[in-house]
């Protein structure tokens, strides 16, 4: 390690005590003050850290900053930087098992502690993979790759349309029995959305997945995730795209989600994601997967056919949460800057307010499709109810029926990269293409909407 | 009833169908041909409405449109108007009884038939609200006041603040025992969080109620939310600006929520309101209030005390919703257009996709607040967790905590109201001023995040 390397980032006072102990970054250390006690690993700083603190990284996983006084006693307990370079397992061809390509893109799943920040890198061969979840060799084949390493919050339609090719040269040139795709969660859905649109006749199962929590924290969820997406993908008969995370808090099962009909709805829990309005497809624990009754037909496996990539996306579209006082330059903007559609998430049935009303009817004369959804998220659009949702109509909004304001804002780039026609649009929006669309809430109050139910106010009303 | 009233708004073929048969609008009227089969009131029409339709009411509360064929037999059954006209009860005050203020703001409680659109009008005085609830009577002396009359996608800031200065007359300077107001659940939440910002040391409750059917549907939630919501500015000890809606499907009860945690979360189920990642305060069953012991210190009444109305609102602030592929000129245009301040609902834990950092900065640069929220909407902001958020502290983002992006909203436009000064919004953002904020979710696993519990699962895999 280099000089500079041993104390990366650090600067200053707290560079100069550091290097009068001869400690250096991955050291275990403690820092102990009258009022401070902290004990973790010394992290490498980056450009935007700022100056004057210590960054550890402590035993529950978290990092931390701590500032920098004069009076702190320092003491060198450990290194540690070892932990996170995993031993590379031999991996040996099973041509009996089913053959599964693992795509990487970035996200926590999979990962080992990046150097650079002391946060998580997406790096995986299947022979890390093998080693440090041996649970994996036993279902199959895997094959591995990285499509690209953002983090997901980059994502972007052009960046969808990259994955949805390389998930049909994987099944059509590799002629794989599943593929799994590791996502940040942050914009899972999303992804999965637009990849259920432009994959056509999958003749396997397709399965996103992500990971809450990184790989070196005591609590990741990693690893179960993976062993249930892997087994969903080699083991289930749903040739569709999946999204499987986590289903409960003590992570026992994972649920397999449709992703038009899914949100991650926490930002920290492992159980994040939930199937809005209507159940999951099913659950998995361990290898054994249980298919829900649902009243959509599920596609089965068919590995004769080949997967139909269609994968046009136009990517001007905006989408909008309405609220009281919002101002038609929210609207203007988006005609000025040659926008082609907008997804509106509407209050209650989908209305706006009185003042969007000629920049809306301005937009629709330029051939701009305007899409309106329920903010509320569960639920439906309901235009046709009150004076204002039928104005609304009247001017040419489209209603979005049950889709979510994001499944809503990828079927539209999705659709406007087939068509610029609005009546083609308004029907193309309102069919069922990759499971986005249900006609009523089949399991009426139940995983709907559950807080209400009685045996929840049953309980609530005694702890 | 002119020539004119009795078929208005009908045209062309319909109308001269209509008027060979002597049917005038409000006559119960069946429309029968081989495959259609519809009977309800026959409604007048909008200017809005497509022509070449019938307008029924049918029994269920819905109005539909039946569209005109050449071989419908129409049948006249009956004439409906009066039904919409209640007949009005003398009221007697009764000095032992407590002074409760109701004050409308439109929306679809306590409301008859609008007869430009067969949707709902809110017209109230205690002679009609006593004859249709006669429970109310028992509870309170009622007055009555109209501030205005909107459809709830239509509130702003400029209105809240002249709900907030009614509700402070009627406080101090009518000396009322609490206040209850009637508001479209749309916007109520928001208008509720408004509400709880301005009316500082309240010495009575301020209850905001609405329905979700209007009162002429037989499923109609606005008798029952109003008996509820009386019942607690009447009799509960909570002196805070609060929310009470049915807490179940079956109505039973009613929660009692703190606004700036509650969000409606279904387009048109009567248990729509769910504090989001907290309990709600209690419940109400008929006259019996139930509070649920909180870490929070709720308020007690205090009538010796007067409110202190604290009415600045800023209102240029805009509310972003973060999504794959989102420009930069979603931005740029609020810093064009001189907002103040900008809510971002972001990824996860809070972050945007590279492409907004620049465009942010230079908001932040042209004095431009940016508050960051989660758009899960469960969970808190956690910006010092990955090096993208990070970089978003670094260039003075301001973390929302658990604030939900829509109370976010309503409280940066009044701390930008008091101050422009970035630190000190940043300040004022993070203090509980009314609830909004709390430290932790205290009943983890419990009503925050109900569909993951054991108990659901058990159930989930059987049905």
């Amino acid at each position: 390690m280099s000089n500079e390397d041993k104390l990366k980032g650090y600067s200053g006072p707290i560079k100069k005590k550091l290097e009068q102990l001869n400690i250096k970054i991955w050291d275990r250390i403690k820092i102990t003050s009258d009022k401070d006690k902290f004990e973790g690993i010394l992290l490498p700083r980056t450009e935007f850290d700022k100056p004057n603190f210590y960054y550890l990284k402590l035993d529950n996983g978290y990092n931390i900053g701590v500032e920098y006084q004069e009076d702190h006693k320092i003491e060198v307990i450990g290194y540690h930087e070892g932990k996170y370079q995993l031993p590379e397992k031999k991996v040996i061809y099973n041509e009996k098992k089913p053959n599964i390509s693992l795509l990487g893109t970035g996200g926590t799943i999979a990962s080992r502690l990046d150097y650079r920040t002391g946060a998580v890198l997406p790096a995986f061969t299947p022979a890390e993979l093998f080693t440090a979840v041996p649970e994996l060799e036993e279902i199959c084949n895997l094959d591995t790759k990285i499509v690209f390493e953002l983090l997901s919050e980059d994502m972007t339609p052009e960046k969808w349309q990259i994955l949805g090719r390389e998930v049909a040269h994987q099944i059509n040139d590799n002629n794989v029995d599943g593929v799994v795709i590791a996502h940040g969660t942050d914009t899972m859905a999303f992804t999965g959305t637009a990849l259920s649109l432009m994959l056509k006749d999958l003749p396997v199962p397709v399965v996103m997945v992500g990971s809450q929590r990184s790989s070196d924290r005591p609590s990741s969820d990693s690893a179960m995730n993976l062993i249930h997406a892997i087994n969903v993908a080699a083991k289930s008969d749903i040739a569709e795209v999946l999204l499987c995370m986590a289903g409960s808090s003590n992570h026992k099962f994972g649920y397999i989600h449709r992703p038009g009909l899914v949100r991650k709805m926490h930002s920290s829990r492992r159980d994040t994601f939930k199937t809005i309005g209507s159940r999951p497809i099913g659950m998995v624990e361990k290898d054994k997967i249980t298919i829900f009754e649902t009243n959509y037909n599920k596609r089965s496996k068919n590995k004769r056919k080949k997967v139909k990539l269609d994968d046009k996306f136009d990517p001007r579209v905006g989408l909008i949460y309405h609220y009281p006082g919002i101002q038609p330059d929210i609207i203007e903007n988006l005609i000025d800057n040659d926008y082609h559609g907008i997804v509106i998430a509407g209050t209650g049935l989908g209305h706006i307010s009185k003042n969007l009303i000629e920049p809306c009817k301005k937009a629709i004369s330029n051939n701009i499709a305007i899409v309106m959804t329920v903010q509320t998220l569960w639920g439906f659009t309901g235009l046709q109810v009150y004076e204002r949702g039928r104005e609304l109509l009247n001017i040419g909004i489209i209603p979005g029926h049950n889709l979510l304001p994001e499944s809503a804002y990828v079927k539209l780039s999705w659709v406007l990269g087939h068509t610029r026609d609005l009546s083609e649009i308004n029907k193309l929006m309102r069919e069922n293409i990759a499971g986005e669309i249900f006609d009523r809430e089949i399991y009426k109050g139940f995983l709907i909407f559950q807080g209400v139910e009685p045996w929840i106010n049953d309980i609530l009303t005694k702890i």
